[in-house]
C-alpha cells in the first residue's frame, strides 16, 4: 500500500526581474483607473494560476515614465510551476510594453524591496542642438554645450556618504525621515551625443537622481560652480537645488541583493 | 546715384540631412490621406517660406516603418535664408518624428537621387529568447539561436559585385531592370543580445535588405548551408529566397556623394 504524503504545501516564492517602457505606465505602483506595471503583473500571475495572485512588492516604485531593465519583485505562487513555464506563461500574457527577463526560485524569507543592497539607475540625454526623433523616448534632449569635465568633478562630490535632502522630493504629509544615502558611484558614458549617466547607491530617496541630474546639468552649463555644488549638497534644503529632470531620461539597470 | 543691381535672382539648392522614426509614417514618399516624411518636409518648407515648396528628391524611398538617421533630401529655396534659419525653422515646424540635422548649401546641379554613390542602412535584431520592450521599436525579435559566424561567412558570399534578383521585390508591373549591385561591406557588430549588421552598397534594389536580412537569418538557424545561401543569389529567383524581414529592423544611416 503507498502510504500518502502528509507533507504540507509551503508555497513557493519566485523572484522576478522585469523590463519595461515607462511611456506605458502610470508608474510601477498600483493605482485605480491608471494603467501600471503592478496591474498587469498581477494580472498576468492570475490568468497563469488561475486565481488572484498579488506580488509580495517591488524593489522599489518606479515613477510615471521611468524605465526599467532589471526591476526585481517576488510573488508566492499559489502552486508550483516550473520557472521556464512562469517565464513564457507571463511573457504570453504581458503586453508588449512589458517582459519578464528571468525567473528564479528564491527561500521563503527573500524579500525585493527590503533585502535590496545596491540599486543602479541610468539617465540618459541626447545633448547636441538638434533633437533626436530615434532617441526622443529614452534619452532627454539638452541643446545647450555641456561642460562634461566639470560635471564629472561634480559628481565625484556627490559620491559617498552624504545627507541628500536637498535631492529629495518634498512631501509635506511625510515626518522627517532618513536622508542620508551611499552612492558609490556615478560613471559617464559618452556615445556622440548620447550620454549615458550611471548611479550606484545603496538606496535613493524619492526623485533623487532626476534632482542629482538636474543640478548636474546646470553645472555643466555653468549656472554655479563646484563650491556652488557642495553648498547646495551641504544646505539640506530642496529649495537650494536645481529642477527635477523629466522621467523619460531615468532606467533602473539592476538590483543588488 | 546708386546703381540698381540688375543681377537676376538664382534659386539656393539646399541639401537636408533627415532623422526620422519610421513607424509614424506610411513611408517617405507622399500619398494621398497617409502621413509621410514627404509631406510633413513640405508643409514646414511651404510654412518657413509661406509659399508652396516642393523637394527636388530624397536619395531614395524608404518604405513604411522604416527609419532613418542620414536619408538626404534637396529643394530651391524661393528666397534665401542662412543655413541656421532654415535649420532652427524647419525643426520649429516639424513633428517630433523627424528632424532636420544638417542643412548645407550645394551646387545648382546637386540631385539628391542621382549623385548618391553609396548607401548605408542599419539592420538591428534582439537575439534573446525574451522580447525586449526597450528595444522593441528599432530592433526585430528573433528568439532562436544564431549561429553568428555562418551569417558572418554568409554575408561575404553576398559582399562584391552580384546579380541580386532573388533578393529583389517582384513587381509585376515593371519591366525587367538592372538588378546587378555591388556590395561594398555587411559587417555585424553585437552589443548583448543586439546584434547590429550594416550594409554598404552603391544602391539597393527594392526590398533587397529585408530579404537579405531574411535569408541571412534562416542560415544562421541552420535551415541551410553556405552552399545553398550560394544557389540561391546566383538562381536569379525571388522565390528562392527566403523571407522578408520586418521594416522596423531597418535604418538608413548614410548616403556618399
Amino acid at each position: 500500500m503507498e502510504k500518502k504524503s502528509t507533507k504540507e504545501f509551503v508555497p513557493q516564492n519566485f523572484k522576478l526581474t522585469l523590463e519595461y517602457d515607462g511611456a506605458s505606465f502610470f508608474g510601477f505602483q498600483r493605482q485605480p483607473g491608471r494603467p501600471s506595471v503592478q496591474e498587469e503583473i498581477e494580472k498576468a500571475l492570475s490568468r497563469l494560476f488561475n486565481q488572484p495572485v498579488k506580488i509580495g512588492s517591488a524593489s522599489g516604485r518606479t515613477d510615471t515614465g521611468v524605465h526599467a531593465e532589471g526591476q526585481v519583485i517576488h510573488f508566492f505562487a499559489p502552486f508550483n510551476l516550473r520557472e521556464d513555464q512562469i517565464l513564457q506563461g507571463l511573457n504570453c500574457y504581458l503586453p508588449k510594453s512589458i517582459a519578464v527577463k528571468l525567473v528564479e526560485k528564491v527561500s521563503k524569507s527573500f524579500h525585493s524591496r527590503y533585502d535590496a543592497k545596491r540599486k543602479t539607475y541610468r539617465y540618459q540625454i541626447w545633448n547636441h542642438p538638434v533633437r533626436s526623433p530615434l532617441h526622443a523616448a529614452q534619452a532627454v534632449h539638452i541643446p545647450y554645450k555641456l561642460d562634461l569635465e566639470a560635471m564629472k568633478k561634480g559628481a565625484k562630490i556627490l559620491c559617498g556618504r552624504h545627507d541628500f535632502k536637498s535631492f529629495c522630493a518634498v512631501n509635506p504629509k511625510q515626518k522627517s525621515k532618513e536622508t542620508v544615502r551611499t552612492v558609490f558611484e556615478i560613471k559617464l558614458k559618452k556615445q556622440g551625443p548620447l550620454l549615458q549617466f550611471t548611479f550606484e547607491a545603496d538606496g535613493f530617496l524619492h526623485h533623487m537622481i532626476r534632482n542629482l541630474m538636474g543640478t548636474l546639468v546646470d553645472l555643466g552649463r555653468g549656472k554655479f560652480t563646484l563650491k556652488g555644488l557642495k553648498i547646495i549638497l551641504e544646505s539640506r534644503d530642496r529649495t537650494k537645488a536645481r529642477e527635477t529632470s523629466p522621467a523619460h531620461g531615468l532606467c533602473l539597470m539592476h538590483v543588488t541583493y
